[in-house]
């Protein structure tokens, strides 16, 4: 069956609020309860009510699964079909649009000692506008390697995007960040005999700018990974006949989403500035994206109690976000992020569906618990999107 | 997705009891109640309510199971992928590993009268030793068929294996057991032309052992079923990065499990036994497969009670195997058995994941209803290994 060959058009609206990391497991210290279980959420219960429940899977069954294929799942796309390597979202996240020349990579000021050690990994977070000017030192140092040309994208803080634009290169190569501290940077090394010209261009790359940067007291080290080419993958409104408008604060949200060749304008670091300029554009778009980021960072850092006061936040903002008055309302998450297990988990996602057409659902609280037992059922979260359409009417009959 | 790909080492330690025929079904005789609910079950439900529960399908909706295809399934491996032949089992569940130019097969001695027909499938299940003797007396006779070596293996009471070790031989042969008393043996036919060469040498096998048994007053003819070459399939340590021990008293098991290169110790017919060495080797092994035999015999002979008592004995054997302190703690089953049915049938197995990390669930009772309401949901069976190597600590994330 071809969901394509289904697709009708209507003035619908469907919005998904995503909370990053949202989902959790029990926590001794709490009584045994969930983030969810243990925060005041008047508002998403009230949704609740009126909404049916399920929990979503990712990737697959005791998978967890990085940002990256959570979210083309939560999307609509199986995310084992595709690979999307992290240097084109870091590329696509601070606004470069790539082309088939290139090969992009996630690149990490650090600070190493006199030996060449690590003893950073991030140079001590140094600020974005000092970590710009050394970036921008390099890329004026070394502008061409060989026939190959040198792209240089600054980041947040002590990130930034190396781009190698030129024929006969490869993404088939090894990292250079080592992932640990104590240990020297590694020398890049080719997975395939296509690749020796491009670890030669980011050797000489390396050997270069590490003269610019040798005396900086923090940035001395420059760490490379995800080497990866433009990502082949069908744009999310020719695959749902939609009209999106993607609303991240986080770069690798926004590389996404501009990937799938989503609307996806820079607003800062301010979640409400995403609110309203949802509000402000709701006319112009079919389907809205909002990323909550805080969630899954409090679950990261362990702290129960800050994730249940971003949930809390949250739920805060959900009457101004309703106030436009969406036909689907979804809210739900990438991937849990349970402050017990202080990573990303993969434990499937409360996920909750409003719309006048949902079904029937008698689930009255947004949590775990009861989302288990949710008309939607436990599904893999890239069913999400024709239910979604469907609710939308956006669905012809399959079949006479 | 590669499960293989994302698998880490650490120290954790991984327990399934499998209560083989577990699940049931509501009986009209027992208000209606199940084996499991009728059962006194302390420990299971205090399990239960620290645990997350679910329904394992072991094939497919409505599917019954033979032991292989159940077993494979709730050891990781999609069932539909491999086919592991009875001829096969029986060899290595004695002990015989087989090489690439066998060709096994289940033989079982029986009775037949003076007009060669058949009165007992099982020669009145004559003494082990009895048998033994017999097997022996035949393989002194028939070393060689051809250039075909011939290899007997004695089994329990009227069971043995018969090996063909030679070149150009093949498994695409038919049973000569009718599976029905009351009638002849059947004369081996070849499924493909490569196969005549096996055909005549079985057939000269069951001539030539016939002259060496035809006095025996109940061990006077042979049946042969299941002709199988060495299976092929990845070994569980390989495939899950786990150090198994597999524990079993019956030899099918234990034949399946040495094909899987389980280290599978010949313990003898007691299950205190598994449980003893178990305790005694539990540091050695990352994975332990724990299998009791008895709910599964009590359901195919329907017997309710008898059942009932098994699951109540198995109950009581919980602490102990808990004392070790294991990571993840699996409580499930290949198949169900319900004694109503009186036969493997295709109900879900309720299933028991207990780990510190297992999920939200509230459900308290381990029973086939509760289990219907639990966490882990509705899921293939072979999905329940990656969320126990989750829970274990044992995978990496999936992309970036």
């Amino acid at each position: 069956m071809d969901l394509k060959g289904l697709l009708k058009k209507n003035n619908s609206k469907i919005v998904f609020l995503v909370a990053d990391g949202l989902g959790g497991i029990p926590h001794p210290d709490f009584g045994y309860k969930t983030e969810l279980e243990y925060a005041n959420t008047p508002n998403l219960d009230d949704l609740a009510e009126k909404s049916i429940l399920g929990l979503t899977i990712p990737v697959d069954h005791g998978i967890t699964p990085g940002s990256g294929p959570a979210h083309l799942s939560l999307f609509g796309y199986n995310p084992m079909e595709h690979e999307i390597g992290r240097g084109a979202l870091e590329a696509y996240g601070v606004g470069f649009m790539m082309t088939d020349k290139d090969i992009a990579a996630r690149a990490n000021f650090g600070t190493s000692d006199r030996n060449g050690v690590l003893t950073d990994r991030r140079a001590g977070r140094i600020p974005t506008e000092g970590s710009r000017k050394i970036v921008e030192r390099i890329g004026e140092k070394i502008r061409k390697i060989e026939d190959v040309e040198i792209i240089l994208k600054p980041g947040k803080e002590h990130r930034f995007v190396l781009i190698l634009r030129g024929e006969g290169l490869s993404d088939r190569l090894t990292d250079t960040d080592p992932q640990k501290e104590g240990l020297k940077p590694l020398e890049p090394q080719a997975l395939s005999p296509e690749a020796e010209k491009t670890v030669r261009i980011v050797k000489e790359f390396l050997k270069r700018a590490q003269g610019v940067i040798k005396d900086e007291p923090k940035a001395n080290t420059i760490l490379l990974r995800g080497f990866s080419r433009k990502p082949e993958i069908e744009p999310f409104e020719e695959k749902f006949g939609l009209k999106p408008l993607a609303l991240a604060n986080y770069p690798m949200y926004k590389g996404l989403t501009r990937i799938l060749d989503m609307d996806t304008p820079d607003l800062g670091d301010n979640f409400e500035d995403l609110i309203k300029y949802y509000k402000e554009y709701f006319a112009e778009y079919d389907y809205f994206y909002i990323h909550y980021k805080y969630t899954d960072k409090a679950g990261e850092d362990g702290d129960f109690l800050k994730k249940v006061r971003y949930i809390e936040e949250l739920d805060s903002l959900i009457p101004e976000i309703l106030s436009t008055n969406p036909d689907v309302f979804v809210v739900t998450a990438d991937h849990s992020t349970p402050s017990y297990w202080k990573q990303h988990s993969w434990h499937p996602n409360p996920t909750l569906v409003y719309s006048k057409y949902a079904g029937a659902d008698d689930r009255n609280k947004f949590t775990e618990k009861e989302c288990k037992y949710g008309y939607l059922g436990l599904i893999y979260a890239y069913h999400l999107m024709p239910v979604v359409l469907a609710n939308a009417g956006r669905l012809k009959k399959y079949g006479a």
